[in-house]
C-alpha cells in the first residue's frame, strides 16, 4: 500500500443486506481487520445482525439513521442504498465500499487479492483521462506510458474512484444472467485503467473506492426503481451514481479508474424471478445514457456539490418530463446535496 | 478463428528491416504458413533477403516498388516505411503487420498465442465504442455486457482496427527505454478492449491488423522524422498514421480495438544512441495530440479517402506553419489517398 496513506485514513462501509455477517467478515478478516468499519443495517431487514468479534466497527441501525437524518429522510436508505448512509457519516478521506455477498478473490497465482491496498493504489497513482495508454495503468510496476505519449500528460491527474472487479458470479443485469444461466466470470484480467474523459460507463456500486473528500458527495442514492429489490440485477442507483460521478470528475479533470482489485461474488438469488423487475431498469438505460453523454456543466461548477446540483437541474429540465422517476432523481439530488453539507463535510474545489 | 472468414481472405504483410528473415520465419511458421506473405524489403537495405522454404509468398524489392509508384514516389517507402508499400499492394480484405524483430508470444498458461486468429476474431466481432464496457470485450467468449449497458448499443459497430501489445521489449520511446535500461514487460493482460470514441491513443504499427477494404487508406506513411532511423524508438509515422485512422474511425463510426494478441519482440538497438533522434518525434507529439484532439471532420467526408484528404487539409492549415514537417506530411497525406484511388482499391462508404 502507498506509504503516504495511514490507516487511519480509510472507512470500510458495508452494507448489510443480510443479518448473518459471519461467513463474509471471517473471510475478510485478514484484509479488514486493520481498518475501520462501517456498517449500515438496510432499515428493511428486521433480524439481529450476526457480526464476529475483533473488528473496530461503528454499526448504523434505522434508530441511528432517523436520528441523524429524520425519520422522512431515513427511507432512502434501504436496501443498497443503506450503505449511502455510511458514506455520509464517514469523515475519513478514502472509503471502500464492499457487497456482503463478495469474498475475496485469488489472482492468477491462487495468491488472495488485498482488495484494499489495489484501491488505495488506484487512488493515489494519478489517472490519465486524457489520452489512452495501451499498457494500461502506467504508474504499474513494470509498466509505463507508451511511445507517442505525450511527456506533457504523464503526470496525470488525481485520481478519485477505482471501480473494481467481479469473479464468479459477474454484474450482468437479470435478461442476461436468465439466458445464461450457467455464465461465470473466470477471467482474472491483470490490468488497471482509466477511463478516458468523456467515456461514460455502467459503474456497479458492488466492489468500489473513492476519495470522499474530493468526490464524495456525488456517490448518491437517487435513482430509485419502482419494484427495487435485494438483488444487485434490481438496482439502478449505483449506475446512476456513477453517471453523476463520471460527469463530475470529467467536469472537475479528476480521474476514474477500473479493473483489479476483483472480488469474488458468490450466487445469489433467481434472475428469472428477477426479470420482471429489471426491464424497467433496462428501459430507463435508454433514456439515461445518451442524457449524461450530452451534459456539460458550466465553468462555475467548481466543487462536486455544485456538479451534483448541475447535473439535477438538467435531469428535472430534460428527463423530467419523460418518467417521474428522474423528477424524483432530481429532487432527491439535490437533496442529498444539502443533507451532506449538513450532515457532511462539503468538499472543496480539486486542487485548491 | 470465425468461421466465416477464409485464409484467402488475409495478407500478412511484413516490412524486411534486416536481411535475414530465417528465425522470424521459423518462429512464425506455424502461424503463418497458412496465409499468403507479403514482404517488402526495405529500399535502403543492400544485402540479399534470406527467407526459407516452403511459404506462399511475394516480396517486393527497390526495381518492383519503382515500377508500381516511380522512383520519384518510391523513396516514401523507405525504413520502416516499406510495410506501407504491401498495404498498397495487397488485393485482401484484412492485413496483419507485424514487426520483424517480433516472434510469437506465450499466454499466461505458457500456450502459443495465434496473433492471426486473435487478430482477425478482434476485427470480426462488433467493437463498442460509445460505451465503456467494465468486462472488456463483452464478445470474448465467457463475457458479456455489464448490468447498465444499453441494450441498443450491444450490437456495436464494426471494427476497423485491432492494435497488437508486446511482451518482453516494450513499445518505449527512447528516453524512457534509456531510463529504464533493464525494464521489460512480463504483464500479459488478458484483455481485449475497444477504445472509446473521441479518445485518442498512440497506436504502434508493432503489431496490428486492420480491415483494408474499410480504412485501407488511413494506414499511411506520412510524418517522418529528420534523424529517423532503423529502430522503431526512432520512428513516428505509425503513430501519426495511427491518429488519422482514430480520427477517420470516429468520425466514420468504425472502431479501434487494443491488447491481445500480444507479440514477442526481441532486443534491438540501443536506445542511448538513439536519444538525440527520439526526441524530435517527443517534442511534435506535444502540438500533435492537441491537435488531433481537437480536429472535427464534416458531414461530407464518407469515405476513409476523404477523411484522410480532409485531415490533411486541416493539418496543413492549422500545423503547418508551426514546423515544416506538418506542412510535409499533409502533402504526404493527399499524395498517399491519389496513390491509393490509382494504385490500390478505393474504399466505400461503411455500411454502404
Amino acid at each position: 500500500m502507498s506509504l503516504s496513506i495511514k490507516d487511519h485514513e480509510i472507512d470500510i462501509v458495508i452494507g448489510a443486506l443480510r443479518s448473518d455477517l459471519t461467513s463474509f467478515m471471517s473471510e475478510w478478516r485478514p484484509i479488514f481487520s486493520r481498518f475501520h468499519l462501517i456498517i449500515v443495517k438496510d432499515p428493511d431487514l428486521k433480524e439481529e445482525l450476526k457480526i464476529p468479534e475483533g473488528f473496530n466497527l461503528d454499526v448504523y441501525k434505522k434508530p441511528d439513521i432517523d436520528c441523524v437524518v429524520g425519520t422522512s429522510t431515513s427511507t432512502i436508505f434501504s436496501g443498497y442504498s443503506c450503505r449511502y448512509f455510511g458514506y455520509l457519516v464517514s469523515r475519513k478521506k478514502y472509503i471502500i465500499s464492499v457487497d456482503d455477498d463478495c469474498y475475496p478473490a485469488k489472482d492468477n497465482k491462487g495468491i488472495l487479492v488485498d482488495a484494499v491496498a489495489q484501491h488505495i493504489t488506484n487512488l493515489t497513482t494519478p489517472a490519465t483521462p486524457f489520452f489512452f495508454n495501451t499498457l494500461y495503468d502506467p504508474f504499474t510496476e513494470g509498466a509505463d506510458f507508451v511511445r507517442g505519449y505525450p511527456f506533457s500528460l504523464r503526470s496525470g491527474v488525481q485520481c478519485a474512484l477505482s471501480c473494481g472487479l467481479w469473479l464468479n458470479l459477474a454484474d450482468y443485469d437479470a435478461p442476461t444472467q436468465a439466458l445464461k444461466p450457467e455464465e461465470r466470470n473466470s477471467r482474472y484480467v491483470d490490468a488497471v485503467l482509466t477511463v478516458p474523459a468523456r467515456s461514460l460507463m455502467p459503474i456497479s456500486g458492488i466492489n468500489i473506492a473513492f476519495n470522499r473528500e474530493v468526490i464524495g458527495p456525488a456517490l448518491l442514492p437517487s435513482l430509485r426503481l419502482g419494484g427495487e429489490g435485494k438483488f444487485r440485477w434490481e438496482t439502478m442507483e449505483d449506475i446512476w451514481s456513477g453517471m453523476c460521478v463520471k460527469v463530475a470528475c470529467d467536469h472537475l479533470g479528476l480521474g476514474v479508474k477500473t479493473g483489479m482489485p476483483y472480488v469474488w461474488r458468490n450466487d445469489r438469488g433467481d434472475a428469472i424471478a428477477s426479470l420482471r423487475k429489471e426491464w424497467e431498469g433496462v428501459k430507463l438505460m435508454e433514456e439515461v445514457v445518451p442524457f449524461f453523454q450530452s451534459v456539460r456543466l458550466p465553468r462555475e461548477a467548481t466543487t462536486t456539490e455544485d456538479c451534483v446540483a448541475e447535473v439535477a437541474n438538467v435531469v428535472k429540465e430534460q428527463l423530467g418530463s419523460k418518467d417521474p422517476i428522474f423528477a424524483r432523481a432530481a429532487k432527491a439530488m439535490v437533496d442529498w446535496v444539502m443533507l451532506w453539507k449538513s450532515v457532511g463535510s462539503s468538499t472543496s474545489s480539486p486542487g485548491a
